[in-house]
């Protein structure tokens, strides 16, 4: 294609085009992808470190494979931008992340090259295993390639489908993304194993012994045994810790330079033709190509809008002090109640930074731990470390706790173990979307045996939730749910006080229809309230603080005052707060109208919080709009109030 | 101790009993011990051969650590049952998985000595590692031992607990009892990594060697020198395939023969002065001492009752025709349905006995695959198979599929594949107790979206899900959950229709109360309503088959007549069925008065499904029982209907 440098990009429209091009124009087609993905987060932000790390791999991959016939799996998915940008989603990247617009995931809707939805990590090699597994039953020759990081490799799911994998014969190559990098740097005694073959003396040696190998090979074709050379060759160079995966029986292949285009292509075309599951060891720099990203990783991430000639990034600036993060009021009262209790223990599967965890593990490094990817082994460590009298918080994000569902129920409810299960990013997260909202956790911890869930309206209600969890009035599973983001309270380092478990609290008196909150969505209640005064109608609000147990006290007093309720919460209606409502009302003889407003029975994709909170019928708006419904005549409003 | 032999077990009645004896006399003691458990189970029952292969291993740990203030946890715990004998339960064994006895798997409750409450595979490593990590900041020099099969290591979280135990200094011996079997023979390329170590022709050069040196050693007294001798002494006599372990930054030793009761003893003693996180790789036969479980160690895992001389095993004899199992009704059907639909797969995650999916692993093996003990993988494998457009049937038990809901919910239900989900042992299941019962998969899977949800009343019932959910009109993940052992037709194999989805059927008219069951419990309803007819009591009765969608025109149909309504499920009262009913009442403006019937919200202890049932209300008995209050005076007899 006679295309000048610097034009490349715009006229790939989808791999066929990339594939028009000479191997020796790969390298500009890298430069201007890595730019387009600079100048395009910057202004409109996104993840950017990771799939500046992938470039070269992206291009080769789409050079050399027959996507989307061959089967391409993305690990995570924060690396995809530029997987997205090569298969016809170069313009409407600007999109990405906005609400209706691109998934910052790979997604089945969104494009038949993105063979498998991903988000959560790990999934990759058990998803393309299953894609290579039914190629060779359909008859089809179709390759399946997992794109997978070594922090992700650190989940058990990933060494499960290794386990698996070892004894197919499946078409399947997994790229082991080496960076050193989960969100925060990686953790684990596999990364040292890693670091070990990178930094071995065989290393450099390895390199161009390898590259002399492959460049005596005849041409496209490969035979049998040059493949097996290949291989031999290989393991020769390399220290014997390359069994790991070896004794997985998997051939391993690398490690090799993830930045050299023309090498990864060429190692991807022999790699092509080596039958049987394998692995490619790649290493790369995350944020490569945009200094300051190389430089602090865990900061360039997902830094948000930046000044890409000066790197620096921009924040809103206030007048007023503001409402700190909950996950900051977590961080520093964490250390406040360790200081004090020398029983405390801090537990994070990997998000140090994403959860404050960091600041403990600065203070005390001993007793604030980053476990790596591993939420199941996360859980059941707190649980062993609770069986010793330690007050363990283990922090995990609502959504990524159903990767550790068994072992709350299995080794801490059941043991009714005092666990305090930290669940952050509780409720809608925003332009993270399905993946990530955390819609779920009241429903599937309420049924179980045992529990005590609660939600705090505020960062006080926080700390004071902490505080009781910690204490030796507890002697439950103590689950603290609360939101990504800001909260309400600039002043919020307030003295820490124990809450009574189970108890909630009323907010406001009122008529006709009393609002029963639980966490953060009470503050969209005050703003109703507020607004609704200036009409003359006065709901009561409760602030219940725990969706169990359930404060009876209190929603007796309610239910006999009242007949019209509404419930709110940052959860899903089905099985949540609201049926818990209906469950006892149900039990004590109560017949209310209960209108339980939450996130509704769908997947909910990605924008801001306040676009899907809107759509979701459960901000201040949507409040106002049911208590007016209910003022009025329910028996007609049904519809409206239902739909 | 002078105490004759064949006396020896009756007068230990703890460890320290054990520890009075000298080394010699150990064998005898093992002697014993497995023939009291022989004794014992073939008469009262329970797991069998797991126990008979760690007898010396039991013995030896009990020997050589100070427990329990040294924390020894087992993984699974059906080997446990020495362990129980040893540490005080002796003659209370004979109560084990009785209603109100022994528990069949260590429990935190029942005794200091069972450190950590098991029955889901590997946690021991999790749990073991928090306690000696507890040790370290507690700053006691306390000592935590994992037991772990070779079947359990295949799960991901062992992988996880060990890339953290990697980079830790905790004082943690993690046992590889290494028998190759899991309830069926275990699979996956560690299974084979294990076999190449184990079969190598340094194995039985190692096994001399290793004992040369260790015979060597002073006394009780080993240096640190010493101890690295052993080590690098091991490390040279076995192939390099020992990285595996190596390379996750843990000592391995071994392997050595499980049954010489002196080796583990001496072995033992010398790792307890090596500090760190380390294996000890021991070889077991499962069900060593009784000829035939070594010879059939699938069919003996739990054989049952048996005569323990002629090994024959007592089954009931009938006299007409038994209703099958409802695992066979499933393993015959997907054969049937796989023969017609070559896009048919089968997965089991380690359970092709259990599940009965070994009938077509047996007739198509390349459709049907047993992938491990790794719910994980299996579901997101499923999935990956799915988007090539398998059916795929993924058999998992409901408590275990709490190990892969996270999977369930990214990888299938946000991608809305049309995988089927078949939850074996959904609902109580008897004698294995609180961690086994499938008490919660209602209540999980009904809050995430896409999900359909169903539960045969019977045999054809479950025959003709099966056949809807691969059937093209299903477009939906499709969960099909049935409970453990027999249905209620001896003449199940009646030919298959589709079912309309979320459609229910009415089996009863009646009046003043409507019984609305889901799945098997059914059956109660139809004998409590048999009875009822006597007393000139007519409830209806309706059988929904579907949780999610609920079918909503039957439902109103039921609510504009009935005002009373009896729900009833095998699933807990929280958030299940039962809620889903009253969350549609209370949206379409009906007031019954509903008394939930199911799992009450406690840990159900063991016991036979008859005793369990009784005790949680909702057997033909709790049935009839509802049925006269609420077609009494329900204001009055609330306390009485609800307690």
């Amino acid at each position: 294609m006679q295309i000048p440098a610097g034009e490349l990009l715009k006229n790939i429209n989808n791999p066929d085009d990339l594939k028009k091009l000479k191997p020796e124009q790969l390298h500009l087609v890298c430069d201007e992808l890595r730019q387009y993905i600079i100048d395009v987060v910057s202004i409109h932000g996104g993840h950017f470190a990771a799939s500046l790390g992938v470039v070269e791999l992206s291009v080769a991959l789409h050079y050399v494979y027959n996507t989307p016939f061959d089967q391409l799996v993305w690990d995570v998915g924060h690396q995809a931008y530029g997987h997205k940008i090569l298969t016809g989603r170069r313009d409407e990247f600007i999109t990405n992340r906005k609400y209706k617009g691109l998934s910052g995931f790979p997604k089945r809707s969104e494009s038949e090259y993105d063979t498998f939805g991903v988000g959560h990590s790990s999934t990759s090699i058990s998803a393309a295993l299953g894609m290579a597994i039914a190629a060779k039953i359909k008859g089809e020759n179709r390759k399946s390639v997992a794109v997978i990081g070594d922090g992700s490799m650190t989940a058990g799911m990933a060494f499960e489908a290794m386990n698996h994998a070892g004894i197919t014969d499946a078409d399947m190559l997994i790229v082991l993304n080496d960076n050193c990098m989960s969100i925060d740097p990686n953790v684990g005694a596999l990364r040292e194993y890693l670091t070990d073959i990178t930094t071995s003396p065989a290393y450099n040696k390895f390199k161009d012994e390898l590259w002399d190998l492959l460049g005596k090979l005849p041409g496209k074709k490969i035979s049998r045994g040059v493949a097996h050379k290949i291989g031999e060759g290989l393991k020769s160079t390399l220290n014997s810790n390359s069994n790991l995966f070896e004794a997985l029986n998997i051939r391993y292949f690398g490690p090799i330079d993830g930045h050299n285009i023309t090498k990864l292509v060429d190692t991807l075309n022999d790699l092509k033709k080596i039958p049987g599951p394998k692995i490619l060891h790649i290493v790369t720099v995350k944020g490569k190509g945009y200094e300051l990203a190389e430089k602090d990783q865990t900061k360039w991430h997902a830094p948000g809008l930046f000044d890409k000639v000066t790197g620096e990034i921009k924040k809103k600036v206030f007048n007023t002090p503001q409402p700190p993060k909950y996950q900051d009021v977590f961080g520093h009262t964490i250390v406040e109640l360790a200081e004090q209790n020398p029983l405390i223990m801090g537990i994070t599967p990997a998000m140090p930074s994403g959860s404050s965890l960091k600041f403990m593990m600065d203070k005390m490094p001993a007793r604030a731990l980053d476990v790596g990817i591993c939420e199941q082994h996360a859980v059941t460590l707190s649980a062993g470390l609770a069986t010793q009298g330690m007050r363990v918080f283990c922090n995990i994000y609502s959504s990524f706790m159903q990767r550790s569902y068994d072992q709350v129920v299995h080794d801490i409810a059941i043991q009714k173990l005092p666990v305090v299960l930290c669940l952050d990013r509780a409720g809608l997260v925003g332009e993270d979307g399905p993946t990530h909202h955390g819609a779920y956790d009241i429903a599937y911890f309420r049924c179980i045996p045992n529990m005590i869930i609660s939600a705090p309206m505020n960062e006080q209600e926080l700390r004071n939730l902490m505080f009781t969890a910690q204490s030796d009035n507890n002697k439950y599973p103590f689950v603290i749910r609360y939101p990504r983001g800001e909260g309400v309270m600039p002043e919020w380092q307030t003295p820490m006080q124990t809450v009574e478990i189970g108890k909630g609290r009323k907010i406001n008196d009122g008529e006709k229809v009393a609002i029963l909150s639980i966490g953060h969505p009470g503050n969209f209640v005050q703003s109703a309230i507020a607004s609704l005064k200036q009409k003359g109608i006065h709901p009561a609000h409760y602030d219940m603080r725990f969706v169990k147990p359930l404060d009876t006290v209190l929603l007796t007093e309610v239910l006999e005052k009242f007949d019209k309720i509404i419930t709110i919460e940052d959860g899903t209606v089905v099985g949540g707060f609201g049926s818990a409502v209906l469950e006892f009302a149900n039990e004590n003889g109560y017949k209310p109208t209960v209108k339980i407003m939450g996130i509704p029975d769908q997947f909910i994709e990605h924008g801001t919080l306040k676009e899907l909170q809107a759509e979701c019928h459960y901000d201040t708006n949507a409040i106002i709009e049911a208590v007016e419904i209910l003022v009025g005549d329910t028996s007609k409003n049904r519809v409206e109030l239902f739909g």
